[in-house]
């Protein structure tokens, strides 16, 4: 096991280089999917990576594939990727890091002439966020098979502007066929955690093996309107029903060591002066185990029902949608473990909650994920931050995972 | 003290022709104000009351004042006054009954020939419901002088209509100073309880002796954004803290014997999959007590606190509007108990927690209302419903009321 000789002070230096495109005045960055800026990063990353002797291909859907030669090209090639578009208020490092550090490992072996068995790509994938165009992870998705390119490229944003002609606008629709990268045979993606648990924890690398199963429903209580001046006994107040199941969601979650949120919730008649007759809310649970999240969703019904009969009103729990968990590659996760600990760092075996291009790549390719520390948890905010340390963390975990993964070639 | 032989029967012919004139296929009515329909009942009460010998007057904002002389016309009058004016969805006895119970009186002291010593003065005050026009109760607020005139003649309906224009192309703006009515002398108006409670007691008439005090707020949860995927144990929820005030305002609510309503809430940024950042909500306290109506403003306060410090938000409680106590006038109250009591009928004092013309007149007019049963408490909804016995049971009492105060002249 060798330590690729990565530069920590190099990829920071191009970290706030590219987060020049699209800066903010409050130091985030505003660099949406498909605008003349991500065009201008897009063109930065092409130049660094060719300086760094790799090969710029371009899928039909705009995904980016910059490859070094391996020493056996019919080897399937070991990937590392994440995205370098932003939140309209996003920061620096939410996916740039991820596509910077791969960057970095590039140059390390282009600088140490390092031949390795499998070819090595960097893959930028388009439309990560969402945000101008949604769903997110729009271009892993359509690589992946779960969006087709047509239904992709016919997208409009929120202007009416359609995304296969701001692709062919900014001059980044290629020739390749997405589908083209379900072949890698390993995929690697470093990236912030959007959360606090590793800084509150002090360590460094959280090594991320599976990505949570999701359950969402839609929950509609229906109660009876009623004036505000009206007696409290005889209310059947649709939101005071909803208020002890928002409660719920938490306690349940909470309960099963899962997560569980509303994040949204509209009344009706939404007027001052008139007890709510209807209260309508998302709830969104999350898992690591599907058993454990089957049982919040009974006992989010169990609770429903119970409110329902102390409340006199109706409550409704819809199933809206259901993801099934995710499980990363045995190997690459034991790869990344193993390669923090050549380092000496720290590291938390943990899931992801949260969506990455990397959780549709794991449907094809085997799959693992690096997370590091961000400030407070913060992400999707110019606020977002993190320290050159913890990127450094992630890079050397990344390197060397990626160079045992793709083999170092033996001189002869 | 003699009873007025009034008919309940023609009351409810009267009630069912009224109903017709905006009359929907679900059995309510849609009689909102000044529209072609509103002009139509106006011309029907008009047509009902000349008829019974009264003259008519209208106000520059379209309050129809429908007098029969007394004996002495140098009294100030006795008058019987509610509104005709519909919700969209409304139904047949909101508003109405008031009116033509009023009719009825006059129509049976012209049957009679009855003379009285006070004028007495049916009064129909334009748009109290506001569901057109916004603020509710318009004409009385003009005529007692809490609204301008100017203001009102000024104001749209959603779709742009003018107030006094629509006055005008309805044919319904008078030259009489709205101003004018300041000066009757005593004022009782009959109405539907719009509650729960006489129905549910079985009891036929409440008489109302005052207006509950209103104190309504702004409540401000403030945490922080966080993405679903994340843990629970750092999340500052704003909704979760909400939910625990939401409950909070019944429990004051309950605890003092007051009402208490949160009837609007909206969160930011109201997205599935990401845990709110920003909860508002409305609250809406009223008590018949001004101290027991602080007192409910300052525990609201303190839970506040206390949730805020408990869930590491901030929550802020915003003075939204202040409605004091409305005391109606004891001799007024007093007419109305003996009135039952002598056609020995089982009544109620209550205070009224819902807005009428009645509450903007107790300001400058002695003032006291009855109420009687609606079916479930329901109103504002084509489904509204009295019984002819109920609506007979509030009419007696009115008329005797009415005559005791405004006094049967003796034949010379």
């Amino acid at each position: 096991m060798s330590n690729l000789p990565v530069s920590g002070a190099r990829l920071w230096d191009s970290l706030m280089e590219m987060a020049r495109i699209g800066g903010t005045p409050k130091g985030g960055c505003n660099r949406q999917t498909l605008t003349e800026l991500d065009g201008a990063g897009r063109a930065l990353l092409r130049r660094w990576a060719e300086e760094a002797g790799c090969t710029l291909s371009v899928d039909r859907v705009g995904n980016m594939a910059l490859r070094r030669e391996g020493r056996d090209p019919s080897r399937p090639a070991v990937a590392i990727g994440s995205h370098l578009d932003t939140q309209p208020t996003g920061g620096k490092f939410d996916g740039v890091l991820g596509v910077l550090a791969g960057l970095e490992v590039l140059r390390a072996l282009h600088d140490a002439r390092i031949e390795t068995e499998a070819p090595i790509v960097l893959v930028n994938w388009t439309n990560e966020e969402g945000a101008r165009f949604s769903p997110p992870m729009m271009g892993s998705g359509v690589a992946m098979g779960l969006f087709t390119e047509e239904e992709v490229l016919a997208k409009r944003d929120p202007a009416g502007a359609v995304f296969g002609e701001e692709l062919r606008r900014i001059g980044w629709q290629g020739e390749a066929d997405p589908a083209g990268l379900q072949s890698l045979g390993a995929y690697f993606e470093l990236h912030i955690e959007q959360g606090p648990l590793l800084e509150r924890e002090g360590i460094p690398v959280g090594v991320v093996d599976r990505a949570l199963a999701q359950a969402w429903f839609d929950v509609t209580v229906t109660g009876e309107d009623f004036h505000a001046g009206g007696a409290m006994a005889p209310r059947r107040d649709a939101l005071v029903a909803a208020s002890l199941l928002v409660q719920a969601v938490e306690e349940i979650a909470i309960a099963e060591a899962g997560r569980g949120t509303v994040g949204r919730l509209t009344l009706r008649p939404d007027s001052r002066n008139v007890v709510p007759s209807e209260a309508w809310f998302s709830v969104d649970f999350r898992h690591g185990d599907e058993a454990a999240l089957a049982r919040m969703g009974a006992a989010l019904r169990a609770r429903a029902a119970e409110v329902a009969a102390a409340r006199k009103v109706r409550a409704e729990v819809a199933d809206f949608w259901h993801c099934p968990l995710t499980p990363f590659d045995p190997t690459l996760v034991a790869a990344l473990e193993t390669a923090a600990r050549g380092r000496g760092l720290n590291y938390q075996v943990m899931p992801t909650g949260i969506g990455h291009d990397a959780v549709y790549v794991a449907r094809r390719v085997p799959t693992a994920m690096i997370f590091v520390p961000c400030e407070g948890g913060i992400s999707h905010n110019e606020a977002e931050s993190i320290t050159p340390a913890w990127a450094e963390a992630g890079l050397v975990v990344l390197a060397d995972a990626v160079l045992a993964t793709a083999g170092r070639a033996q001189p002869e």
